[in-house]
């Protein structure tokens, strides 16, 4: 199976005093299912993975995927930091039906770049699911050279893509050479267009659990294009001053959920905006 | 019981062909009771915490608390970056025995001060055990100011220490003045002298694994203090050239365990030296 | 005037013995126009200008002057630092013939935006000569947000430009929006396709010292570019694994001089490759 | 001659509505004398070198040189970033009664420790005046290794001293290992006792502008030291609240000159507090 082109969604974790929310849940997939999303990615980094316990990790999978509506991917985070977390979790994925796993690679220490690539094949080979490289070098400490995923791609057949989070469209470019026929995705929502121009399959972009604006970007012809990708920038550059990631939390909260005070929507110990 | 003053061990974690190596375990002990080390920390940084699964992680504890040599105290690392697993891994240390526990903050995500003061009164008040703070912002992005720690001490009895590894003495300085009565341990070899002089209670040193030199340095009197500390900063910069921590490990099979050719000492996806 | 449209080269310094080298000038300037380049920017971070002294600083820009082919911009750098001096310069590049002026804002010190636009409006007022903004905060520290160039614009008619080598695009597309009708130049190579799908008016291209590739890029149709894009960025990634910028005088010493064996190309304190 | 030991104050270059105020010069000076100061080192970072033209520059160390003390030494910054007016500068310090220059190694570009050994020996060298080497990388990017201050000191008898601000304590006392005899002095206001303790001739205070707890700091028994060194670091932590280093120009006005409501007194492009 070949990833789908277009915007994927890093989901919000979807929370009711701070408690996974089903509702919550269920309703973030019809907004992206009426927005033409194409494919969900629970538990990324604005999924704030790492602040859920390796068993509300697994749960919260289980709840996208028995929600999930029909024609879209389910492509989840499994990154626990060590293998064998992120092997359980990418089983479990596989069990629910997902098509390919997201994750970052191990953080908190600095690794080599073969290190690296051992990282993806044991994972791929160990839980049997397609694995997609998901490069944020400014969160998980240790980059992904294209020379790395290149060389992972030649050890394994269970590559499917990467998404490259990085700012930096050098390696987003470098990706899209080395790996000819996976897709490439630009993590970035300001950074979208340009990498249309270089090759990008899609995006993965954050803003897409509240507005439709990267879809516009995504399928807007060259005339229409920069100015909406202008639009989208200025929503970039509103975003990044609260800290991250509340703001998305609280905007899908009032905007898809139609909450005019929530409450316990951030997990502990992020404070609400 | 107020945490003791000298040398506290973080510990290597000893492997064998990848696995938990009790053997190693003892023997690592028996050398640090030989050379006076104070408390051992594993699951630490250098312990590698972050490549362990949550149930290695707990196993990890109790073997370490099954061999401990009488007197010594054991003070393990329990983070995990979430809340809930982290209270489950520090239960588990209460349990065994431990005499307090160590916790970074969550990492991965920027936090503000008050969401880490919440984090650290949460810890403490769900696994009931002392907490002792652990502040080493380069590899876990966020720091922890001295104001931090004195708002976690004015809501809890149970903050029993603080390490700090940021290599900014006037941060521990600041802990120094900012908790009275409150032990606070340099965290880095090569500032142990120094920090000695600003009134730290004891240092966390990782060379105290292999050489007593930190042990040396720490009781040496005024006239002796420097040349050591120089010969100990040395060996700190030897080490550096290594990425980091794997000399650690291999100077512990060599010169504790007494292996030739230690294989499989590194865990996954980390490759030996 | 409005500056012209496709790639300029921000000029090595050509020196022999560590003397400015009128030959090497001549030679580099005659390469330039032969291979359509459309402007001129000696004394740029790749030409040196900080370990040039004021007065070499200036007789560069006279040497670049007095031999400038007919139908090629000069734009030299002007930057010093300090306003008194940089307003010198400028005014003897606006007497020599210059089209405009480059200046990074004052380094060393962190500024504040406002700080920044003071700055910009001081310099074209004092020096009365076109300013291009030139935003490099890897090098100089401070970065220039697009609204601060908005700022400058709406105080001095004087702004001619901007050049962005960030690497992040975000900020040249928010440079184009801000600066309708100002020239923006992208000042990476290797972003130079993605920054003329952005709106870009041309690049500031240092391999264009040595070889045509940028202007091949420039010029590509939408089949051809990406591929030769990706030839430049593989010349970037080769460069990049020297100290910058000691590979781009040696290459232009070997292909554009000749020179079996240049000596002396590099200004002290800089070793030769 | 011998460096003295004690504090050295990197002077604030006094300022009456954008010009150099020769009366504010004086009142300094006698300020220092009094306070117990031993030596003047204008055109420090704190002096805001990099945003005085190079004939402001040489003016302004005139100044301090027509107006010293007796018994006070005069230690001048001299760095331009390029090694020609750098030169120029420090025969001028010679010229007027300078004991020895200060210089930053070259900023902007990031060099190797080689390079950088070379630079401090050829400005001594042509200068031909004892040079203090000054260790800042934070703000001149380029750190100088311990064992390049050596090598330093083996090529030319003029090293006179390190002036380390890196906040690394394990460089200083590198310094003081590596380079016996030489006067290696602390930079941080904060890690002033911390620096004594490990054997520092004395530190480089920007607070003694117009306080004299420095000095207090550095002659204190072992009693007291801690709760000075308390305050000190009290101040430097509100100090670090304003962009650096307008807090210090500010109280320096108000404290020294007795000025309400100083003005003009931050050099161009900076604002006033």
């Amino acid at each position: 199976m070949r990833l789908p082109s277009g915007i994927i969604t890093p989901t919000v974790t979807p929370l009711r005093d701070g408690d996974l929310d089903g509702e919550g849940i269920a309703e973030l997939l019809e907004f992206l299912r009426r927005t033409g999303v194409v494919a969900a990615f629970p538990a990324g980094s604005l999924g704030l993975f790492h602040l859920l316990s390796l068993s509300e990790h697994k749960r919260l999978i289980s709840e996208f995927a028995s929600r999930l509506p029909s024609g879209m991917a389910l492509l989840p985070g499994v990154h626990r930091g060590n293998l064998e977390d992120t092997v359980d979790v990418a089983r479990h994925a596989r069990d629910v039906g997902a098509a390919a796993v997201v994750a970052v690679p191990p953080f908190y220490y600095e690794l080599g770049q073969e290190e690296i690539a051992d990282y993806y094949v044991e994972l791929a080979s160990a839980a049997d699911i397609p694995v997609i490289i998901y490069n944020i070098p400014q969160m998980a400490r240790n980059r992904i050279d294209p020379e790395t995923a290149a060389s992972v791609l030649s050890r394994t057949p269970m590559l499917a893509g990467v998404k490259d989070s990085s700012r930096d469209l050098a390696a987003l470019q470098g990706y899209v050479s080395a790996l000819p026929g996976i897709p490439v995705y630009e993590g970035q929502d300001d950074l979208l267009l340009a990498a249309r121009a270089l090759g990008a399959h899609g995006g993965v972009c954050g803003t897409s659990n509240f507005v439709d604006l990267p879809q516009r970007v995504w399928s807007a012809g060259a005339d229409d294009a920069p100015a909406l990708q202008g639009r989208l920038s200025r929503l970039m550059r509103l975003l990044s001053r609260y800290e991250f990631p509340s703001a998305y939390y609280y905007l899908f909260q009032a905007i898809v959920m139609g909450r005019r005070n929530p409450t316990g929507y951030m997990p502990r110990p992020m404070r609400p905006l």
